[in-house]
């Protein structure tokens, strides 16, 4: 099979919404009137941002989804996307299986893979997302202000567990595995949220290289410091029966959560809790925005926690 | 060097043209109003796009001049694009040149950086751009009609025979060999000329797979055949200088030559002149699209020549 009928077999859809999609030098996309393009990218190459264990439908889901997430955390509504795929040489059953899982999270958003570009090549691949947000309602990493509540969606750390487990740092039962496993492959990218927290959001960001490390974008962008209260910090009940050392790396330090942190001013704590049961959402207050330039993580007693680990980076 | 310090050091320019550059979850774009958005993305992995030998600010310019060429394919005026780069180690000699290269290019087409991805992996570079097209103005492959001329941009071959140096089926003179390296690994996206032909070709399509694989799809998709005169292709006076074998396999299924093949009315010549001229590029007429679906290459005295090569297939 070569490379224009691998494309035609499990990337030939035609494009229902794009005026042009898959098979001409560019696809062409418009935007509704007054609306801005926002755009994300996102690499995945084998051993770095996936397993080889992973089956090919959760690894097309996943692909699309941590792309996904980064519009949710701008507040877009997803359009459309374009998939450059290289793989050591053409494998059906990881084709079919990753078509699979790709379009039936792009069919849940009502979005369309519209380009791309497929070679022989070590397995990575590269997704990028195109949707749209009115110009002053783009939730950003640099409107965070001291006094401001700290928020967070779902739950922390279980990805991260479920690395361990598999680095063999951790051991759970079967069940318990499945569900942190879970967490891991296929994370749920919160475009609901995003576009309820239009307006009501002061940042926002995705969580995917930990909380610590991605709160220090915010605070970076925005100027300010901030105070986690570490009980609060929403855990699942695999991870809350692990030893203390080895919940706090997760939940502080895990990556690949792709949950949304956000801020927002503490009289709209309403509105914020009214927004996320509208994207039947779980969201957790953690903490707060304060003033100055630290990050200061407190027991329920307000006492101070040693600092926590550095997000996860890519070189190191 | 971590991710984060790279991506500052190296591709850190702040955005002047988008709304919001690189370092937030998505970047935000703006079209003119009416306009379509065009999109293209190609992947270039090390072995298969580009040799080890390539000096980085060549594979900087080479990997967006691919992307601009489909914007060119397409009448695009380019906007900005998106870099998702995996390397192996952080190489800062690499790096410095590769983004010299990639921002020379972009500059002259007055084009930023506004996203990306970096990570740790096997070479390879995944590029995104964007353009903005009036809706009824874009060149696609679907509208090429019988009778109509067939034309092409610069000059074709050069890139492969510098292939065949490569692999050792060819030898030139150290100049001969600089020019056509050249041609491979610093080709011109031809961004001018789409722009000149908007309104004016019927289709178009930039030549990366060879002449005769990629004048198949313009075929295809709109449903004709057409005739290559052999004699009127035009190539460098190296290229001339090789065997009939060698020219015609360069010139036929060359690959990586990154001009415009387009169609455009018998009564439109002075008019494909003028725009060429305009855009500083020259053009030749070399044949015409013709009723039916076969593909005919015939001599001066219009007898046919033995059918093509395929074009390039990434994972033949």
């Amino acid at each position: 099979m070569g490379e224009f009928e691998l494309i035609e077999k499990y990337f030939g859809r035609a494009a229902r919404r794009a005026p042009l999609g898959v098979g001409d030098d560019c696809a062409l996309l418009d935007l509704e009137p007054g609306m801005r393009l926002a755009v994300s990218t996102d690499l995945l190459v084998e051993g770095r941002h996936f397993l080889s264990t992973v089956a090919p439908e959760r690894l097309g889901h996943k692909a699309l989804a941590v792309n996904l997430s980064d519009l949710a955390a701008c507040g877009a509504e997803p359009l459309a996307f374009t998939l450059a795929l290289s793989m050591p040489r053409v494998d059906e059953v990881f084709l079919a299986g990753f078509a699979r899982g790709l379009y039936a999270l792009a069919d849940r958003h009502g979005i369309e893979l519209v380009g791309g570009d497929t070679t022989a090549g070590p397995l990575s691949i590269c997704i990028t997302v195109f949707g749209q947000v009115p110009p002053d309602q783009a939730l950003l990493r640099s409107g965070a202000r001291p006094g401001h509540d700290l928020w967070v969606s779902g739950r922390l750390g279980d990805a991260r567990l479920a690395l361990e487990v598999f680095r063999g740092n951790a051991l759970l039962p079967g069940s318990a595995f499945d569900e942190v496993r879970r967490a891991m492959e296929c994370p749920e990218p919160r475009i609901a949220l995003g576009l309820a927290l239009r307006g009501l959001a002061t940042s926002a960001i995705d969580l995917s290289d930990g909380l610590a490390g991605d709160l220090g974008h915010v605070m970076r962008l925005s100027g300010v410091g901030a105070t986690i209260e570490y009980d609060a910090l929403p855990r699942s009940s695999v991870l809350a029966l692990q030893s203390p050392e080895l919940q706090r790396e997760c939940l502080l330090a895990g990556g690949d959560d792709y949950e949304l942190l956000f801020s927002a001013p503490r009289s709209r704590r309403d509105a914020v809790l009214a927004a996320a049961a509208e994207a039947q959402v779980a969201v957790s207050c953690i903490g707060s925005i304060d003033a100055g330039e630290a990050l200061r993580i407190v027991d329920a007693d307000g006492r101070p926690l040693a600092p926590a680990a550095r997000g996860f980076d890519h070189f190191a």
